[in-house]
């Protein structure tokens, strides 16, 4: 095989082009087949870990509370006011009463804020590969997710070798990820590195997505960050007993300035709590009927985490936007296929 | 492994219990397990075959107008009027643009008529298994589909044995489609056989859901249904060149009563002939100008189909109802998550 370098020319700021121009393209082909191998990849080891992996559901009478900014989009199923998936975290919760590990690779929609459009890592319909695992801790997961993320790479630098040359992805890269544990650093301790690097990033806040980037450029290999503030994240995430106002969740960022692949933790799962953690975040408890009644019976104690598809594609084929990673990509705010 | 027998209780007509009940179900979990082996036997087969898997779009401008009754659903998508996928066929055509072998596992919801509840056949959201191939002929998607579901089949009775035990399968079942060639009987020998069982079929539309399970009772292994009336489909299926109003199109029927498994065919992929397939199916084409737009630069001649998950599942666990093979069924004008 002729080893074409083709370099993409796109600027992360840059808009897909049309649907022809977009598919023809040999880096749009070169990033699907590398994604094609990521999901392999992910698949081989889930499966060969014991995962059970269920189909996705499209649209349900509750999701994912907690998405930063991002719209819900609503549905009329037959006369219910129902809701596009943003992301299966309920459904994962629930799946634990039927097998102790389970997956899904789901896709979701979630209308992110127009000003997104051109950061090059918002997609508006994004696919996850979302993990849950029964009666774990969140420190079973990050050693999960460290290794399942080194498996992906190890068998995508090997099968995919041929597409990422071409991408001018250097292989080396690579080399502390695979070799050096992943970082994990507390909330408040990436709060300090960032106003280190005189980014005003507030103590009680999400860490925004130009501080992600700011402080992923500053490492080479990916990293966690773990201990967010309870006013920063839905009511999903699990508050640490013993340290009121902490969840013992966390983020998991990439390197080289490519920001967060994927968010997890421990789950909230008590039916008081939930009500609690409903309250003190604004949602409504009468909305989530069919979850509180699984978790008023007893919902398992679990710990997981979403890994976004199209994101880890742009990090491991070195790509400048995400939407290179997605054959029909939607940008916040555009009409597209 | 001790082999229980759970035979399940459910009759076709009868309703899911709640999702704790279900969930923990081993009827459930069983068929669930089958259902993983299923897509595990598709992609081995696909993959092995050349084709590349794409990630579903949960939501798009367009999307297969040709659903028998069923209702599409709508979405605000910034202001435009998107809708959930029934299915992706003309993301399936649009694909081939990058790659000339497609397949989808794709996520689909279609609002059925509230009376298809109890026919033990019917989900609102389900899963198909879609595949598309540039260049080629119905004869060779008849083919393919006939060596998938044989190597699915052998794969899920090799993998699943002790599940398919358990659930009261008999392999013996399979015998026949795994060793004869699976019948193609013309949809004019259908309406013929149907009328000498006594059953009211039209001559010029779509087999009902009552004459497929009837005629389905009467074989011992799956058969196509091929040659379908232009009136009885939508504008995607290719209309013969040689016998005007004769579509190029099929339906995979399984055997003992389970009734349809697929639908497939050419497609129809000329810019005139889809103007003009629009008009005479009612649909307005200012609403596909994104398919039509690509259309009018050239879409490949293809063929391909587009296999239900949950059917198969219940087809191959031989299980009373479609949504025992689901996680979280939703039956028509059902609440449910």
């Amino acid at each position: 095989m002729t080893q074409t370098t083709f370099i993409s020319t796109a600027t992360a700021g840059g808009t897909p082009p049309g649907t022809r121009a977009h598919l023809t393209s040999p880096v749009t082909q070169a990033a699907l087949r590398v994604q094609n191998n990521i999901t392999a990849a992910a698949r081989e080891y889930l499966v060969g870990h014991g995962f059970m992996e269920m189909m996705p559901p499209m649209i349900g009478p509750v999701t994912d509370p907690g998405c930063r900014g991002a719209k819900q989009v609503d549905v009329d199923y037959y006369g219910h006011k129902y809701k596009l998936m943003t992301s299966v975290i309920l459904y994962k919760q629930a799946s634990l009463l039927a097998f102790d590990k389970v997956f899904y690779i789901a896709p979701n929609v979630r209308l992110e804020p127009l000003e997104t459009a051109d950061t090059g890592r918002h997609l508006v319909e994004f696919t996850q590969i979302d993990v849950e695992v029964a009666e774990v801790r969140r420190a079973d997961v990050l050693d999960l997710l460290q290794d399942l993320l080194r498996h992906v790479v190890s068998y995508t630098l090997r099968e995919s070798k041929a597409d990422l040359a071409a991408l001018d992805r250097d292989p080396d890269s690579f080399t502390a990820m695979l070799t050096k544990d992943f970082e994990r650093l507390t909330h408040t301790g990436a709060v300090k590195r960032l106003r280190g690097l005189r980014h005003g990033q507030s103590a009680d806040a999400e860490i925004d997505w130009q501080g992600e980037k700011l402080i992923s450029e500053q490492t080479d290999r990916p990293f966690f960050i773990v201990d967010y503030p309870k006013g920063s994240r839905g009511f999903t995430d699990g508050e640490d007993a013993t340290r009121p106002g902490t969840l013992n969740n966390f983020d998991l960022i990439a390197p080289h300035g490519f920001g967060e692949l994927a968010s997890g933790g421990e789950r909230t799962y008590q039916y008081r709590t939930l009500i609690e953690r409903m309250r003190e975040t604004g949602e409504n408890p009468a909305k989530y009927a069919w979850y509180l009644e699984l978790a008023k019976e007893g919902l398992r104690p679990s710990a997981g985490f979403g890994l976004g598809l199209e994101r880890l594609t742009r990090y491991i084929a070195g790509l400048d936007a995400i939407w290179q990673a997605s054959a029909y990509p939607k940008l916040p705010g555009v009409a597209a296929p």
